[in-house]
């Protein structure tokens, strides 16, 4: 247990490298079938009659894509408890099928639980590029993590 | 295309119903293997040990499933044509296996689009219920709707 990351391992301006996943076609219209079947996510006609310009992975998917590598990439290899939710949601540019994304996140502010003295919350900043280094997500996000020493 | 819910359509106040749905314990299993394969989403004695009492969906499982909700509940009935983000997500509350979960969206302000007269944006709160009307996530979004009317 004592190589996992633990609250106080963390401190504002760290970055951490989550990774990347390369996401398909078929990902892409399987996610949005059973998830958030509007036409724009589900064929390439659609998609390029409207705003999107082509085929594009529902936001969620994207979200949902990056959230593996946050958990993968930092979280699982930390005393990762949770997180109570997120603001600041912007999906900046569409996700097409064969792109590849890199994510990392930022430590923006640590702090204390006032009600348990066991955990900390770290807030991070999760963004995302795809493989020609535009930003495709961005959330911030504020995660518990276990203390490896309870406070007083 | 007439019958389709335009800007024109919505003000603020408005509330729409997007109905139910039930998750089961495979689905948010294999949806957190697949996204967020955190151990608290993947096994009854993981959960049971963590902060959420029992094995809970992931709360990007929770966001989309409600995300359906309101895709087949409002925007597939609708000219929807996308959204920028999201703000002010919270998980308030676990979903275990075999919850219904029942949604409906809130029309916070609804306003024009400088840079597009055929556009709109109008900005919801979505929120969902268990089966014992216990919240368990919300968020505000702005979502994008063309105008019947092409402001001048």
């Amino acid at each position: 247990m004592s190589d996992l990351f633990h609250f106080e391992d963390f401190a504002p301006g760290q970055s951490f490298d989550l990774g990347s996943l390369t996401v398909s076609r078929e990902e892409i219209i399987g996610f949005a079938s059973e998830f958030d079947p509007q036409p724009f996510h589900l064929s390439e006609e659609a998609g390029s009659a409207s705003l999107l310009g082509g085929l594009a992975a529902s936001g969620w998917h994207t979200g949902s894509l990056v959230m593996r590598l946050l958990a993968t990439g930092l979280l699982n290899k930390s005393a990762g408890r949770g997180s109570p939710g997120m603001t600041r949601l912007q999906w900046k540019h569409p996700v097409r099928p064969g792109d590849t994304l890199t994510a990392r996140a930022d430590v923006l502010t640590t702090r204390d639980l006032r009600s348990r003295p066991d955990l900390g919350i770290v807030t991070v900043r999760v963004t995302a590029a795809n493989q020609t280094g535009t930003g495709v997500v961005e959330w911030e996000n504020p995660i518990l993590f276990a203390k490896r020493e309870p406070a007083a």
